[in-house]
């Protein structure tokens, strides 16, 4: 239901995907009737692969996380997570408030023992290929245990859904040197190179697009502002480049010629095929949408969601977060080193 | 002396900038022996507008600052600001190693009263002309009161080369509302909010290059990782585009043919026209060229620090921190607000 286009997105993209992957099914959760007259404008009824659960509220893009968790317990967002709990669901997509899906997912789901918060984890495109950045901006406030918790999460998803056996992990900074960087920073260095992680070192803002390392971990508050600032330099620069091929009769004929390898351009660097962000170190998968997906954005967070479930992203989860030393966890209520570990 | 590339660039950059400023006067400081060959070859001799003035040393790039500050009393950036100092040079412009020339400027020049730490400032283009950010890297741990105090600089630094009453001022964060953004940031947002300056709030990632704000201010850690990865999206992008224009036959025709348009529009995004990042807060001009800047980088740079000297921004900014409410800095050792403001 969440969105800026709710069900009027989410709706057609999921009966694209059903189209494309007939051995998948899905669940559609919010307001039955708004669900079911978007499924008649596409001429496609409910079956057995495509079932709709009813929710009788939803969550507002700008609502507070805390009074959307607690005042809305029939929310598609709280129904859908609940479906994840109890098993009916093996992993939930939403292009909902942010703040309420970490919120509400933290509470439903729980995070897994020896993880303190759960992380956004994104995947950004680069020279060579891909490369996956957490936290986004779901902690503001990271401690250097924290960044070690990202490192951990990021490399096991980069190795279940990418194949790669020690993936390599590279720590945000403002450069590559040891000494520099801010305390939390370089105290996280020290954990990471620690951990077993394949650990590269530190790496500045360029090495993102780069793609130097797989796995880039910052705080959510460094990460956030990263992507941002990538889409307005992006934005900004093909403004420049539009305006130029528009300048004259001769620009526009270029520009005309050009087109075929402008448009092979922008296919390439379609942000949409990123969409989907895999909310990470909960007893679920959770992936989030970008509140502006168009269908063919909220596609790709479905494939994610089901990539992330076949290669059996939560138990190679549970399995690598058990074995974080649990002196670093700072609320963490197991017992010491050395004792039984309960996972 | 310093930078990449040392006198090689910034003798021609100098000689390049005399020949186009028959009013101003520069003074080359370093090895007399490097700089006067490379005058040679530029087939130039010292006049009054151009001295060469001896220092013994040079700090290299990679060197620690405060083994520089301590071990080289006659390096050329110790010997530049002493001129800056004593009034022989009204501003002091470098290539060299960043950390050195902020510890050695700091201790020579020392900060303004009510300053607690220089800040780096740079132009950055936006859709609509350009905006200058600070911190850039000077500062890595900021309080509230520090991001108020790089508001203030900035917005000096704004109406001083900008001619612009007001300029607006953004804090980055990663959400427009007053809630989001961690603690030391909602702080200062309500710092700001009470200085005076015309507070725009927080801005995003991409308000940066929407150009949203004439100033924006962020911590030195934040701000590095977001030039740097604005860096890496140009580079990644510029990459793409060559690559897809390589891809065939008909594509190197298209490119022939658009070739103008590719011209014009890397001309607009040369970054190099943006060189060269302001050191505020200290009794003194100083300005950084990039490193790797070339010499038409470079003369930007010197360009820079001479707008400020005719803008009078040292008065400007040693007018405007004095009215900083003294109890906000804190490693003030001045009398508390409503008593004589020693400035």
């Amino acid at each position: 239901m969440g969105g800026d286009h709710g069900p009027h997105v989410t709706v057609p993209a999921v009966v694209n995907y059903l189209n494309r992957n007939p051995e998948a099914s899905i669940v559609l959760v919010g307001l039955p009737d708004v669900i079911e007259s978007e499924l008649q404008a596409l001429k496609f009824a409910p079956t057995h692969r495509l079932k709709v659960h009813a929710a009788s509220e939803v969550v507002g893009m700008d609502e507070s996380p805390a009074l959307a968790l607690r005042g809305k317990k029939n929310s598609s967002m709280r129904v859908a997570l609940d479906l994840v709990k109890s098993g009916e669901a093996q992993a939930c997509v939403s292009a909902g408030n942010t703040g309420a899906l970490i919120a509400t997912s933290r509470f439903v789901l729980k995070t897994l023992p020896g993880i303190d918060r759960p992380a956004l984890a994104v995947v950004l495109p680069t020279i060579r290929g891909h490369t996956y950045v957490l936290d986004l901006g779901a902690n503001v406030d990271c401690s250097a245990e924290h960044l070690l918790q990202f490192g951990v999460m990021g490399a096991t998803l980069v190795s279940t859904v990418e194949n790669k056996d020690r993936p390599s992990v590279g720590l945000l900074n403002i450069g590559e040197e040891e000494i520099k960087g801010n305390e939390v920073v370089k105290r996280a260095a020290e954990l990471l190179r620690e951990s077993g992680l394949n650990f590269y070192g530190n790496i500045e803002g360029n090495d993102i697009y780069k793609g130097t390392t797989d796995v880039v971990v910052c705080d959510g508050f460094v990460g956030n502002v990263a992507l941002k600032t990538s889409e307005g330099v992006a934005q900004m620069l093909s403004t420049y480049l539009r305006e130029e091929f528009k300048r004259n009769l001769l620009t526009k004929f270029a520009g005309l010629v050009a087109l075929p390898v402008i448009k092979a351009f922008k296919r390439r660097v379609d942000h949409r095929r990123y969409n989907g962000a895999s909310l990470l170190g909960l007893r679920g998968i959770v992936i989030k949408s970008h509140g502006s997906a168009d269908s063919h954005a909220f596609r790709f967070a479905i494939m994610r969601a089901v990539d992330e479930v076949r290669g059996g992203m939560l138990g190679h989860m549970s399995a690598r977060v058990a074995q974080l030393p649990h002196h670093l966890n700072p609320s963490s209520q197991l017992p010491p080193i050395g004792e039984e570990n309960p996972l």
